[in-house]
């Protein structure tokens, strides 16, 4: 048997979302585990990709071994049935950017989970692989979207299951998903996080989450743009990204940008904005880090309201 | 010339929303401006009740001379037009109860603004009276409902100016005003309050105040009772506010209850619920505080979402 699971690229945080917010966009890696006779531990996993974008170097840095979260997606799920996974060769086709804040992990541990479900006789139901999924990436914040689509807020309650509510994003809000050439690892991003904030902080960010969750649901733009700001994460971490200082200032002034916030903990950045004058906004990135000799790949992207998809299953 | 002015109670805070959201209720104080020859400063203050729950020595406390914010409110707003008040007689019909986290301050406050700006002939703007309002009492959280009704989410922006937008709450989640017998004057209760929090704590917040934004727009009253609850001032408060944690563990196990929370900051307790079961609710508040030896009184109420009123205006 083979399955082939397509996984949406997230974005997660979205201002002052942190550890709340998550949106799908519509860029693809896709998990495929076939059954087959493999020497060794039976388990052989494979990266490549297939786009321009994404280089050789960083899909390098994907474990491949026992220490792969693909591996441990995949041993949770048939452990959870009392089997061990064996024979089995996982490829992933990898088109997300690694290590840019784009969800690339909870890409591969969602899509592993459902291809290994699938194999399974489907055993796990959804609220068991949001669970399973966020228990590998820690927080459910980009797992949520991966699976289920859209624009999502989520939280992982004390019993570890995960509650999460669809927000529908309006479909002529874009999202520029500006991808620098330097990567920036979840754990580095977290480090430089404090243990604690400032009351007026935690309030200014309960705030604009308020401002967040009711303009995507009238469609108020000018709300919008005083909801997209954050003191919980981003100060922290405007010194590991170097250009998102000179790029928020340099795009604040324009009418039609909504907002410029990190995308996850970085090291991509998202600019929020309506529908006209992306190419005026792609320039003032690009050049803004051009400065800095910092290269990059920018696309704008509408939300992606599917989540993960099955597209093969051959017996 | 003589101005009368409704102005509705008001709760805030609501669980997840400290110093974000507030709400208009259906009881009112009535301050009524009256140009006459007075003796003195020329400002005459008095305040009585025509409410059986509204006790004299409560009233005591009121101050009606130049300390008072209704003087200083009338005071502010003459100023801003370069001029200086003087034989006015402001009579305060108060039967919100006082010092009990019900917004009696602020209902004076925006009443006196509102009949002043009258007298004057309407200088001042709406958005004038939330920022010169929200100054005098520091945060515009109970000003804003005061003044526009409703359940609303506000914010101070840095250069004073009020952002707020007006949210359905939905008719049939009733709030249940339980006060008791005892004051707690704002500043006691700000005095608890850290400086700094738990990052953890601030970001449990901001995901409640997403989650009751979009419970109270689409209805969900699943999503309500995740909401309803905060770790940025209650748990500092709960010592304040004896019977407060007897009372929420009591009605946790209630279906139809959504939630348990301080009414502003305290003394009063809200229990937000569906609309059955009323008297079951009231009679666990009564008995628990009964317990401790406290008295209360008890109310079921609906949102009130008219604002201040003009309710005369005589020659």
């Amino acid at each position: 048997m083979k399955v082939s699971v397509r996984v949406p690229a997230t974005t997660a945080n979205i201002g002052p979302g942190f550890d709340t917010l998550g949106m799908a966009l519509p860029l693809y890696n896709t998990v495929t585990i076939e059954e087959t006779v493999l020497p060794g531990t039976g388990i052989e996993i494979n990266v490549f990709s297939d786009s321009d974008s994404i280089d050789q170097l960083s899909l390098d840095h994907v474990p491949t071994d026992e220490n792969s979260i693909v591996y441990k997606a995949v041993e949770l799920l048939y452990n959870s049935i009392g089997q061990s996974p064996s024979e089995l060769k996982i490829t992933i086709k990898s088109n997300i950017p690694v290590a840019r804040g784009l969800g690339s992990s909870s890409s591969v541990i969602v899509g592993a989970l459902i291809a290994a479900n699938e194999l399974l006789g489907r055993p796990a139901d959804e609220v068991a692989l949001l669970t399973i999924a966020s228990e590998i990436e820690g927080h459910p914040d980009n797992i949520t979207p991966a699976i289920v689509g859209g624009l999502v807020i989520s939280s992982q309650e004390d019993d570890g299951s995960v509650i999460y509510r669809k927000l529908n994003w309006p479909a002529d809000w874009k999202i520029t998903v500006c991808v620098p050439d330097f990567e920036l690892s979840t754990g580095i991003a977290r480090s430089v996080l404090p243990k604690e904030v400032p009351m007026r902080d935690a309030i200014f960010n309960a705030q604009r989450m308020a401002m967040f969750v009711e303009a995507v649901n009238s469609k108020d733009a000018e709300l919008m743009k005083l909801a997209l700001h954050d003191k919980l994460h981003q100060p922290y971490r405007m010194k590991l990204v170097p250009g998102l200082d000179s790029i928020m200032n340099e795009l604040k002034h324009f009418d039609n940008v909504l907002g410029v916030v990190l995308s996850g903990a970085g090291s991509s950045i998202l600019v929020i904005s309506e529908k006209n004058d992306l190419d005026k906004i792609h320039n003032v990135v690009k050049e803004t880090w051009a400065n800095q000799n910092i290269k990059c790949n920018i696309k704008t992207l509408s939300v992606e309201n599917e989540g993960a998809q099955i597209i093969s299953n051959e017996d």
